[in-house]
């Protein structure tokens, strides 16, 4: 009978003695903001897959990859060492199909982290705002009252009500199952439109979770996304503009 | 592997030996009729919590509460100590997302009550018949015939085929699981339109439940507060009026 | 832990020796046919309520009764001893929720009919033609090739392909999950419209039925409650002749 | 209680020590691409019926088959004996009606394949172009590097990025799932619009796969089912173009 969850550790990751690790949670969700910022920085620090997460609660599809070999859906472990703590990284195709699904998986995660010995876990994510942004702020969420000064002098902004509907799947229930197992748990959230996918809120996330991590991450090449995104949407706005006055000259 | 459903009582709850203790359940629901009701009989008789309940059959995220820290959705138990008998609250963020955990959660509820010794259960909710009510009546359903004397003689209408619909959700199962249980159960449902929160139909309903249970709560506060909605809904219909009559006399 | 299916035989039935048993199932669906036939026979019949089943796959909701009580949706078996062979009954209000249900609960039915020795059983539906049938013929299926002379003997067709989408719910799954367990089952299924009630197709099945049984139902009832169901469609249509020669009559 | 999934190997298929077996996926899909070739080298080669399987996660209704007799909704298991190799295939009504369903059957499959032996896995397809394709190409997906070589020989296109979406249901679980089990995979689809059932683009990838399979399948039937479909098309084309002129006349 196939596991509901399966968790490979590969190989290469023997040595599961981590020196005060942090995880960071990076999965799809609005904006993309969170799969973004983690993707990047593992990109970026060349950090070491070490485990991949397959589940019944993913899509049931396959993915291809350049080589044509088809893969799994899947969650990913990274491992990025530095002198002071160990960073893990989570990031994935996917978050669950069905409710229950996000809490299991989630329970999942927090039993990884509780194995490998984690000490504090962030999760990324991105908060609609429904217009677009010119400089996101990153809103933020504790799951503990006494963490919230630390974060705050990182720059982020703790406001009342926001999000209001909460924060849905993994980047939330990180921190609701995690404060049940005494896991200290922050969520730092991206404004954006909620529209398209978001490397300029991403670049926001990322300077704040640098920071908090203290590693150094060079922004350039998100940043260059970020810019080539606004290009396109003001191209795009630009367009309807000539287009507007087109058909107000064939109109006049 | 994460419990379907996980309760948790409070270390200040130790002593679980209840006086003749009911149980009154004011879940989410049309109106939010019997939410009102129970969370401002627990705010004005300062009902001490005593227990949360978590389930992967909530909806998978997290709220924002005003200090920022993120919590799980969750169902929670209050106590109310009165001289003859204790009073049990079950209020909470949601019911369940699937048919089937809305019968698992009825079925733990009625577990924790047994436990505990609850000897009656006053289901509470809305009755929504698609029009605004000045004075709503309060209907009643029961789980055995012989309840039915004792809860009409304080004010509640059985009336034939209503709601022809049944009750949906915990206030229902509470009644039918409960006869299989051999736990006595009453649904109090305040006549309500169906469309926005209504305190006013709380009122109605909170006179009776406080007949039914002896105990004195004041209801100035959710009576100014129905006043509010209805100055509300008022100035909504009269906004409504003076639109359309100028809409009249511009076609005049 | 709430079971999935419960069923409770009641304490009158102590005798579970039944002779030569069948069992006739008429749950809800097409046209109510089949809730229809079984319903009127446990009436005229009188047979004897004998078992309650309850499951977490009905829908999560609770049933009001005349005298104001709730019980739990449901289904229920009754029993009519004849001569020759006893009639158990299956009916209810509805069927399951979800797919993964249909089969869990139909498995249960036969674990229960396996139990009492049922040697044959008839489903009941209905078989949707999508316009208004006279005289509705009886539709059959079988789950065993050698059933069929004797069931076309007493009137019932077998038309090719017919119905084409096979037969949805208990109806079909107690003939595909009966011949599995080597108990003879029969479906027969009056033709009706699909859009109303229909209890002028109930009679044709009922005869039908009655035939193969070898009992006697007066059909009184049911021929009346068709021909009024028949005088109040007819009296649509003409309100609508009526209507659309006086468009006619207005435009002319 | 039914099992999830029953899997029943016919009293026939005594000898359970196969040649080199390789196993032939055609579930429906994608312009039922793949069900028309399995089922049709089934046809061809006479090949035996040996195993069927049930489960609940299929659609809970019966097939009624042209004698009256009603089946459930199942897969099957065939066999056809070749010099060199055993060729089993998978074939059936319907796929899963659920995303965890999908994964507990083709995990499911897979042990049953790991049982046998089974060395390799073909699974087949369609790949939906959105438009109508005069030489349908086939397209490839393998589970190991190792294998691409192999089948681009035979003539199968890998294509970067294609299908993006990746592959859905069985034919893609079963390789991504059949790579943990280290069971080789390879996905054969062949192009096709996607609107309608596809005999041609079934004879492509049958040529591809007779040719994998070092075994001989006239494939005369299929062409000719093909043609007849393409003339019904024309015909439909040629329908509108007529009755376009005729409107274009009218106008004239």
């Amino acid at each position: 009978m196939i596991e509901d969850i399966s968790v490979r550790f590969l190989d290469s990751f023997k040595d599961k003695k981590l020196v005060c690790p942090v995880l960071v949670e990076g999965l799809p969700g609005i904006g993309q903001v969170g799969k973004l910022v983690a993707e990047y920085m593992i990109h970026m620090l060349d950090a070491e897959r070490i485990a991949e997460i397959h589940s019944i609660y993913f899509p049931p599809h396959v993915i291809i990859e350049e080589n044509g070999v088809a893969r799994l859906t899947r969650n990913e472990l990274y491992l990025h060492h530095t002198e002071h703590r160990d960073i893990l990284f989570l990031v994935g195709d996917y978050q669950s199909t069905s409710n229950e699904g996000h809490y299991i998986l989630a329970d999942q995660y927090l039993e990884i982290a509780s194995e490998l010995g984690v000490q504090r876990i962030y999760t990324l994510g991105g908060f609609g705002v429904g217009h677009f942004v010119e400089e996101p702020r990153v809103l933020g969420a504790i799951n503990r009252d006494g963490l919230r000064e630390e974060i705050e002098a990182s720059g982020v902004v703790f406001q009342r009500d926001e999000p209001g509907g909460g924060i849905v799947g993994t980047a939330g229930l990180l921190l609701g199952l995690g404060a049940l197992r005494n896991i200290d748990a922050v969520c730092l959230m991206g404004e954006t439109s909620g529209y398209l996918v978001d490397p300029r809120s991403a670049t926001s996330v990322l300077a704040v979770l640098c920071s908090l991590l203290n590693v150094k991450v060079d922004p350039t090449q998100l940043n260059a996304r970020a810019a080539e995104m606004e290009r396109m949407i003001e191209g795009l706005i630009e367009g309807e503009k000539i287009q507007s006055n087109e058909e107000l000259s064939y109109i006049g």
